[in-house]
């Protein structure tokens, strides 16, 4: 093979400007802070920093519209610009690159990048928990079949079912802006591994970027990919519950479970049957989990056994990462109108509630107050429902007299166990499905969300 | 198939007796304050509770002593512990599962366990921070060659190196005691998925646990595994540093690098080969980032696209995350003593770091400061040190001459710029190699040490 | 720390003893066949061979028998039968290690252990295998709903339903044997890196241990572990087989579709809601998939990045290994007597395949017969459909006026179309789910049975 | 939100085109033998197949020449062929879909496309396999050091260690091949899940596609994806394969070891330090085992628990693959040009082979052959090098007396054992590394290759 096609694959296999690219408002971001530093520094003139300051403002607004001309030859990003800039402007140019590596430079732009799409997400799972709370408020009366092994265990209010989702992204918030603490540290001035001989001022570039603090260590600065890690894994758990509740969604839009109706817009025909009216989204929010833990997985890959500091193969940290985000915001986005359109057909919730041994439990506790064990109580319950299946009967068919026939504790009131709704509203500690608690829950949530949010 | 050969094989099948009696002193613990509470509420009798208490007491210290005869024909640990307790004290012991469900039970003993190894794992990241910090104080005069991409880059000094990995530990803290907040919320109370109707009060319950709160909402209580995951995330990610350690370690054991020696209880020989001292505690801990990581991928799988509430699939949370909790530890417990076994070899490390072109950058920046832009300066070094390899010269065997004759800028003063020690002493911007700032980041991290760490 | 605490820790933190003891029997084995050998070579008499396996054989029976005492200061299986043999029979012991290496010996005891499980794990699929056959062939006049998207489609026979799972199990044989075509390779003789200068012959051993090969390359023999990488890859993948099964089961099994009820030893109880049958074995065996997937990532990650030849990473091959075996074994042995115990609620099913619109795909091909364009017809039979949820009417309450509204072509054999089983008769092409295409498809499964399979 | 902006959102959300269009060969190929068996079996006339064939024909040739006009709209590759031949040709384009359904017709594209790729992957590992027979057979004078756990082991032939690789890449295109003979079946005429009530000739279709056989099962056939999950295998064993080798170059280019050296195209520099020649291609193929891992990963989550037959999760099969596919192609195609550049710097690999104690288990084995039991040898060769450690010496340094001094078995003979030429001649079995069993290695690998290989 002839050495300049050998070189032209290398620098094809090497490349990333076709990802990286996506840096472009980071990248600029950081050169212009460094450039002001270097100028506060006297290491380069005030007249030259401004030329290369408005010479970025520039190619940032040629990027935005579309104009600036990206060139392959440049393998990255930071090379476009920087090559870019010096045929515009020369030898002032070239000294951009003054104390800096793009070894501190990517981790820069990277630490940016996260910053901010950890906003973008975190604004977008709000959206997907007010639709929550906007679903849960207006369905308040709406008893439904909750469920444990996907067999009916007990009857819930469905805007407490759908409220455990409210938490759960509650948490994710939580753990996104957690992970952000560990980002929120400027690398520039950490150069390639060991800082720069150049009287740097890395606490002012920390400081303009609104960083929190500046580099502990500069080796650890180049080397660490711990903030993507995190935040892949905060992605990875929050596909977890976007795809258990999209499971959720495609179990009630069934003929056989036939809970809720998806608007027309969030489901799809088939090429091939003219009936169908299948839940695309939810079963594609529910497989995207699966490529966003690969990306976690793919990077853990890459830094399992990686000396220090900079290695080449920090590169592959990007790819998976950008995807992952657009998948999550995807998703949210997508979710958040799915959610509001959802029609929840009450009448058939209720009344698939009030059936089966739903109330078994009830029955159980009533004969705990009655002053049984509750070891006694079960087992006395398991024969009723046993004797109910042989009969063909359900709980609320029994008289009292084929009830006292299983125990003498049985009372007149037990009758009014046999109501979904009257079990629903007896479990009413703090947390439980009682209206009013499901009342209490909505509120403390409203007042969360209103406050920005708490871990 | 016989049913009772059935039976037999659905019951070992589905046991988790064999991993959960781990959980006796959490399931104990629960037992005692869900029987308080049942007294204060009238639920059960004092005389009862007391009774029960004092059993379960017992029955904890024989578990401890290993006296207690665990019984397989009972699935797991909960019904080990309330079997023996009716055995023994009939009736009143049938009281005990009053208003609990096996599905809040094991949520509590999962994030007591949580908590409690989350302790003693902080603690034990502590303690391998204390012999970075005890290593790199006594080696701060120690010079060695820097890397990127396993090429030598710039000289640094050893105690920078090895602290980065100080900073990676101590955001691993931060990360396991984030985790925590999320795992500290107490679920007793949930019952199956709904709560009970008997007059609960979960809110007691969780204070005299010593948990911040109490569940939000029953469903989610009982079906919440978010707090495993971001713990596994946090072991995965801290495993990550432990490779990338190790991998160094294990490069600078070789005849090769030769930086390191390990003392004799960490290495091990050859069934064959009667020479050999291998660093095997080294590879074994990088090798065990792959079991880590793999136990956070299962957690995800069990728990995508599962519909609320408690599933049996749920089961599959404990053996992982106890290997999980074993690997990390033992990881932690062994590498502490190596890092303070290890021999610098500080003659070796400080003479490689004086070869090769380890202050090629050094001399670009010394234009910089003549008025070169940093990117001609750059081309100008990069021929020089091509000059160099074609000589066989290193760059301090260049004379004023020689290196006149590439660039005009260059005076008397940069023939001091060709030692190593030079060269680290001019990095001297926070958080870089110079010694005075690797004392102050020594002197940062003991303080935060002994504050009981930050984030 | 004290070195003799350090020693303890170390050898603690290395020892394999607990888990690789398992292989004690392809150990000894190896070991039989390496002292033949020796003896043949001339490097050991053959008296001394004789005493070495008598003495091997002794402690073998001893292991099986629970009589032999491990003893963890020796830290793995092979040291402590060595240990144990030179005690008893002294120098002539001594040198059974004659020319090999651990490196040499750990692969071929892996292999054999390899080649055994997927000989049973083979049989155990084949009795799965044998049940679906059976499920199948005794429920041929049983019509379903067929599903795509969890939306119901077109009828199918149930046989033509659980068939699938026939072939992907079918599949899975396939894997497992062709995989063992690669772990075919006898690597004893490869030492710990390079041979033996000692005169061995490998061949002689490979042959006698029923190997089809001796290894190609000593450096690759010792330090290969793609055989077991393989092995879990199609363990994984049997595993996925394995979850789509378990939660069709589970599906069938809600009261929602109530299309089968699972014998009683495969459901449980709960330990609060007296009336539960949960389907615990199948939702365990839906979520071991996760740790199935979670071992081949732990060990893919393993062999990342690592140089040749041996190193102690290797040894973490083993946990995951033993642990996927027993999960993938357990769950066959657990599932083919519970789809045995299935009880077909065949009215059901059949009850809930006329209704719905599951028919609509046959009124567009029957216009297609008429001349219609597909896609013209696609439409003509959307708007019906539309018509018919409008109208609240299934299909076959159409008359033939209101087909005729929509499309001439409609004629009164039309009516003859409106039958779950007319539509499943209709679907007549090999491999579909007529009940003739269906019957051939059991009787070419049972053909391949008998003949031990295909791939 | 208003529905329009609803639906835009969820086309976004649901579109495939931006992907699947890679597919449009296979796509069209598929159409066409679908259309020329429609015409077969009477479905639509001679001359509507001619229309649509030449059409689709077209369509390709505009495809490949850039001309076609992909349209959004139209959410994948299908719609976009179909409704452009409908644009084009009216009803008759209207009857392509007669008796399919993307079900059937997408498993069908992804099958062609397997094949084609596999043939792709396995022609580039030749290449690369190739290059590593030449790489060998050029060298097969260099002794270098043979290293365990990367400490200095044995002696071995620079050629033997390369050719390792080799066999595990012959492996891997065992894999790929057998991944083949799964992934060989034609799963046309399936339909949505159930086949046709048309009278189609599956049969047919598969013989003209060039597959072995047709489906065994409709249901099976649309929603098996196992011969993408066993490639994804295939393809992350071949990634740890690349990985470790490219751990080795770049260990043996650093200045420490010094075995070889990159061409230049193969090496790149630094932005800061002019002085750097970094192994970036290695490190990058190193990288990428942990994107395919992830794909492999991310397909598994998507598949697990899946109930029959397609459901949209499936959609998430191709990105991972195409990327996949793409890297694996990428590195091969990189590698082979890399491995040919490489400049083994034979003197130095030579003269590291002789220091060390590398000669340690040939004079163990020499004690053997001089009737000592192995183990005690290997004792008193570690007595020899501890002796010679605490000395300084190397073990050629010395003499006959001290030697007897450990053992009076040594004789004149010994001091021959004392070259690392020797000592690699006299590891003489089988796949060892002598200079005769190497060059036997070598000429069985080219008379594999010749015949085009076997697993």
């Amino acid at each position: 093979m002839k050495p300049w096609i050998e070189s032209e694959l290398v620098r094809k296999f090497t490349a990333s400007l076709n990802f990286d690219r996506k840096l472009y408002r980071e990248d600029i971001l950081g050169s212009i802070v460094h450039v002001k530093m270097l100028a506060r520094q006297g290491l380069i003139l005030p007249q030259e920093a401004e030329a290369i300051i408005r010479e970025l403002g520039k190619i940032r607004d040629e990027i935005e519209s579309g104009e600036f001309k990206w060139r392959e030859e440049y393998e990255d990003v930071h090379l476009n610009i920087e090559a870019t800039l010096m045929e515009r402007i020369g030898d002032v140019g070239a000294k951009l690159h003054t104390g800096r590596s793009r070894n501190d430079q990517i981790a820069l732009d990277m630490r940016l990048y996260i910053k901010r799409v950890t906003g973008q997400i975190c604004e977008s799972i709000t959206r997907v928990q007010e639709a929550i709370l906007d679903l849960a408020e207006s369905h308040l009366d709406v008893v439904m079949p909750g469920y444990t092994h996907l067999q009916r265990a007990q009857p819930v209010l469905f805007s407490h079912h759908i409220m455990a989702y409210f938490w759960m992204l509650e948490r994710d918030k939580g753990r996104f802006s957690d992970a952000l603490k560990r980002a929120d540290e400027c690398p520039l001035g950490a150069g390639a591994l060991a800082g720069s001989t150049l009287p740097l001022d890395p606490e002012y570039v920390s400081r303009e970027l609104g960083f929190s603090r500046s580099f502990h260590n500069s080796m650890d600065a180049v080397s660490d990919r711990d903030f993507i890690l995190e935040f892949l894994s905060a992605c990875s758990i929050l596909m977890v519950h976007l795809s258990r509740l999209s499971e959720e969604l495609i179990l009630w839009s069934t003929r056989e479970f036939g809970f809720i109706e998806l608007a027309d817009p969030f489901t799809t025909g088939s090429s091939m049957m003219p009936q169908k009216r299948n839940a695309d989204v939810a079963e594609l929010i529910r497989a995207k989990s699966g490529r966003v833990f690969g990306h976690l997985i793919a990077l853990l890959t890459v830094l399992k056994g990686l000396p220090l500091a900079y290695n080449r193969d920090l590169q592959e940290d990007k790819e998976g990462l950008f995807d992952a985000v657009e998948t999550v915001l995807a998703c949210l986005e997508v979710l958040e109108p799915m959610l509001r359109s959802i029609k929840v057909r009450a009448e058939r919730m209720r009344s698939e509630a009030e059936g089966g041994f739903l109330m078994a439990t009830d029955l159980a506790e009533y004969l705990v107050t009655k002053g049984m064990p509750f070891r006694r109580a079960h087992e006395v319950v398991r024969e009723i429902t046993s004797y109910c299946r042989e009969k063909g009967k359900e709980l609320r068919d029994l008289s009292l007299e084929e009830l006292r026939s299983f125990s003498e504790l049985f009372g007149q009131d037990v009758l009014e166990r046999f109501s979904a709704e009257a079990s629903v509203k007896a479990r009413n500690a703090p947390g439980c499905t009682s209206p009013e608690q499901v009342k209490a829950q909505i509120l403390e949530a409203r007042e969360m969300l209103s406050k920005g949010g708490k871990t």
